[in-house]
């Protein structure tokens, strides 16, 4: 069971400690303390683990300082959503919103080489009006012997980069704890020009450690990448690593499922599971269409694959574009056939946009209908 | 190679002879004369079999009588695309338009149970302007003990209906060749009231002899759903046993793949996988989001997501929509939980009309940008 | 449920007309009655189907004629193992026996190419004690461009060549009921000189209406092979198609399934299943190592992939191994790659021995310890 | 390439220098040394990276103090099999020797709960001439709010028991560095009274950060789990990241694939990739049939399923077995349902015994043809 604390009611409290005290005549009732700091306020929530069904929702919503309760199922405790349960599914990070209900497109690099390369991303962003990027400094390959990311010897002019020109989230892919470090040092030393969004990938969406750990700081949001090879279930059940840690500010990223039933695609493009994941959890949802796609085929109607996945995936509902770019992919280190180029982002910007203004009137219809149409 | 004659030119023509004896001095070339029903004429396509890497393209091409010519690879030699390939990606049947570049609903019943039925769906159909939709007949079943179709008895009720209600092609599913005569007879003991497209299921994509025997008729288009088990490719070859045998009229169909990586939807859904299709064939792609979602779940936004990987399928190209409806679900016979309901087919064909109106926005972005974009 | 008649007890006796009587009362019980050829007699099997739950099943044991009555569960009614189901797991055919309990060798050609080869097939066969073979006539390919089996034309010589050497069963893939005519009509042609066991490939696992053709006849005993992109469950589930419609004659077979990830082998090979079928139904389960791994890999040991996995399903209770050799495998028309050589075939058939034996070993060590151990 | 060194020469000898010297005439070469713990002594091998073609083997051969040098091809380069390569496909650790030719057997508890559990187990494998075991300290689980296992708190009892019991080795799965650190803690505290293997589980096959720190120490030997949903050549790439950062010591362990075509099954039994990996890497082989079957089912043969897939492991090969007991298994907190009781361990070792003298003799019998059969 969770309870939502009213606005200015925290655990040091008097409210608090009367409930407390109540909940102490009840055996197998342990009880942890959140934070979760909003827009405008930080709320408090209280979670009632262990035999709770020995407590009435009704009794428990009425004491002073409770705003509501819910209920939570076994699953996804923190991040699914319960009957009636109106905990928000957004949260603001260095001024951006992310929300099941908007939209933000990170385009960047998939693996820093140069500054050259990163200033060039930067500076396309600029002019196309984006204020979010991906940058990938640590790179998880197959094999020891390739190319492992320009580590944290790229961070301090990626995150000057990004100040200069105006880029307040960047997505960075970390493999290890001490990446955490290196990154938190790298923003301090070049005076907080940019923020970041702590990327866990698909081969670590089940190193648990590394999420309790990335779960018990708040002060990056963090984007889950789906695993490649275990069910949607498992995966979400990953990112209660997280919340239990602490950090709810969690988005999800699908990126395909590893299976040759997905040829001639590098994955098996998975974005249809874009509503399922929003109705089971209220985190945003993100896609990478390059890493499911992995290259610039192109079809009949002149449109590349990687442009048709990101449109499924926006008409859809996806909160989130993960995409890479790159100033000349014949020179990019990793996943250079896979990116697109330069001159192809107002192009990309704007189909996203067609995109997604399809999925607001598609919204706009089902609201109208509520009424006539049964819900199941 | 495949020489398309011109249009008044066939195989009992002097030009014709002329080319056989020239081609009879090459060793290891069998001559194979298919003749293509276009809209308006009737097109003779002489398919050049064995060693023609002893031809020379121009040469043919200058043959009196010779259109254009095409040397083919070895994949999907018939349907597929090829280089400097302009034969057409579309049939006219019944009235009604298949190809790459347009769109057509059917939306109807996946089991036929009992005249009321279909006639409720049939008159909710012509009452939103549609010509097309599904009715199956046949139903092949995971056991035995299942219902298995109400057969070729329904199927004079059906096609009467069809006609009162001006549905012009109706997409049903048969299992074996016999399927095939008793559906020519219903329709001539009717009075040809109606069209039918074969459909062949995810079970029989691999039915070689079926296939062969459905393909050498071309008096009925066929729509060839994918194998859930196998690789595109394997199913894209399995269209040129229609292919090869004389009928070219096919469309493909996507349905979703069988594994446990879709879930909680029924298969996986592979609606990705439609620009393939259109850029490695000339083939109209399908796709089925009742049976890859198989439930009438609704995310946090309110749409169900059988909608939702519709407008993703609508989006990038898809050419049709294969769509289970019901007057009353709890009664179906065959997978009633994933069908939607009457009252919900206009919203329905608005939600796709939407889509449809985006991918088309899409196509002219792409069709203007074509001289800036750097073609791979 | 399934009542089983006594030995001389048929539904033309006065017994059976009773027992009709007394279940006339019952509303909803239908009667299908089916002949069980065994080894020495004919036995009759009444299946009651429908609302049999209003049925005791102690009533029915009582009914003169009455041997014993079984409640079957709904999945595999007819080739499952119910509670307290002693009905038998073997079958005999041309003197061979095909049992749980057994295991016969069928190595041979995957396609027949050439009266030569298949000579030295069925010598080699005979030379080392052989009396069952496998030899393709009818090859389903995934590309109708591909050779597609000799057909009938090669079924006398291979007939006859069967008959010359001593074979007694030979297992053969048909695609397609005319096949079977073809088969009956060159058998009654050559005189019957040896048998067939019909096979039903894994492309056509789901092809029901084969399935019930096959399955309505009783003289040649089928060889259904798992669907390569489906559950076990539904494969199982395709078996009780054959013995819905009479025929019980069914061995099951395991060839591996299709997935990148049992690559560098063709398919995952899937033997870990065999105790699975044994337990579920009363079917023997037959390996096809061939298809399985589809190459002569070795490994560090000097031991082919094949006969590794070969072994691996003999010491784990296989019943039967189909097995692809060629007298010279780089003229074979399909499959040569994976193909063994004659002259291996005596260390193949050692091999088959040594892991056999220790099968039987292992089978009475448990058999020794089935009173020590708790049973689960 | 790489350069075995003569036993008596290092990196510090006059002959490595000559070696350097010459080497740094080509650009582009860069030099790792690696020392190899062998039974008896310490090998030095030097790895040459870079543009290592325009080397010739045939002079580096000739170098005084070099033994022999292999030209390694890209893949699998240190751990993996090469043209005419003699490098040992084994080590010793704790005076058991872990080889591709031989066989060892660690039954113990999937999750350390208590004293009394341990000591039970240690003592029945003691009296089972037993001197490996797996005991789970820290457990990787699906969802955050499981059992995560005893941690170090159960070390110091787990290591004395083990060494009061005669214990040499024990498999013990680590996720994160930290548990590396404690484990020699415990180790010390204790005295040393054992050793342990370090097992990398399938959700941390593709965690490279993990894999280099423990590459990093050469202490402890590793076994690492084959990702359960990669492809083999993915996994087998993953053993390279401890290889290179200096530690061989390295068992493989097949532990079946995640996919649903595997039920009833938890996983789908991989171990036909035995020969493959033995053919491909100089690595142990290890299998994990209670992970893989992840029940108690029983055939109609009366033997359970896990024991089926163990002997199909071994009678391919196999090296290593690790497998549940329990003393209670409706105790344990971890995957009770799938572990043998106490008194199954005689049953279960005569059961591998059976299985492995079958491989022997197999092995016996490929040996002898060596001559006769050609090698593919």
């Amino acid at each position: 069971m969770i309870l939502i604390l009213k606005p200015n009611i925290d655990d040091k409290t008097r409210e608090f400690q009367r409930l407390e005290k109540h909940l102490s005549n009840f055996q197998n009732i342990e009880i942890r303390v959140h934070k979760v700091q909003g827009a405008e306020q930080v709320l408090t929530e209280v979670y009632l683990i262990g035999n709770t069904a020995a407590l009435s929702l009704e009794e428990m919503k009425s004491f002073p300082g409770v705003d509501h309760a819910v209920r939570v199922s076994e699953e996804y405790r923190i991040l699914g959503r319960h009957k009636d349960d109106h905990r928000p599914n957004h949260f603001t990070y260095q001024g951006v919103k992310f929300s099941q209900d908007n939209l933000n497109v990170f385009a960047g690099l998939c693996a820093v080489d140069s500054p050259a390369s990163v200033e060039k991303m930067m500076k396309a962003l600029k002019e196309n009006g984006q204020v979010c990027t991906r940058m990938g400094a640590y790179k998880p390959r197959t094999s020891p012997y390739s190319f492992q990311g320009s580590g944290k010897n790229c961070l301090p002019y990626v995150f000057e980069l990004a100040g200069k020109y105006g880029i307040k989230v960047i997505a960075m892919e970390i493999t290890h704890e001490s990446h955490l470090d290196e990154i938190r040092a790298a923003l301090e030393e070049t005076g907080n020009p940019t923020g970041v969004m702590l990327q866990i990938g698909t081969r670590n969406t089940q190193n648990f450690e590394l999420l309790k750990i990335v779960g018990r700081q708040q002060e990056f949001p963090v984007l889950l990448k789906r695993g490649f090879g275990i069910t949607l279930d498992e995966s979400l059940h990953a990112a209660e690593y997280l919340a239990s840690e602490g950090n709810q500010k969690v988005v999800f990223g699908l990126r395909g499922m590893k299976t040759n039933i997905g040829d001639p695609h590098r994955n098996m493009v998975d974005f249809a599971h874009i509503p399922v994941v929003k109705r089971l959890t209220r985190m945003p949802v993100c896609i990478d269409p390059s890493h499911s796609v992995g290259g610039r085929h192109r079809s009949s109607d002149n449109i590349l694959d990687i442009m048709h996945v990101t449109a499924q995936g926006v008409i859809a509902g996806a909160n989130m574009v993960l995409v890479d770019f790159h100033p000349d992919p014949s020179l990019a280190l990793v996943d250079g056939p896979q990116a697109l180029r330069l001159n192809e982002l107002p192009l990309f910007l704007e189909d996203v946009r067609v995109a997604r203004e399809a999925y607001e009137k598609r919204l706009a219809l089902f609201s109208k209908q509520e009424n006539t149409v049964a819900v199941s």
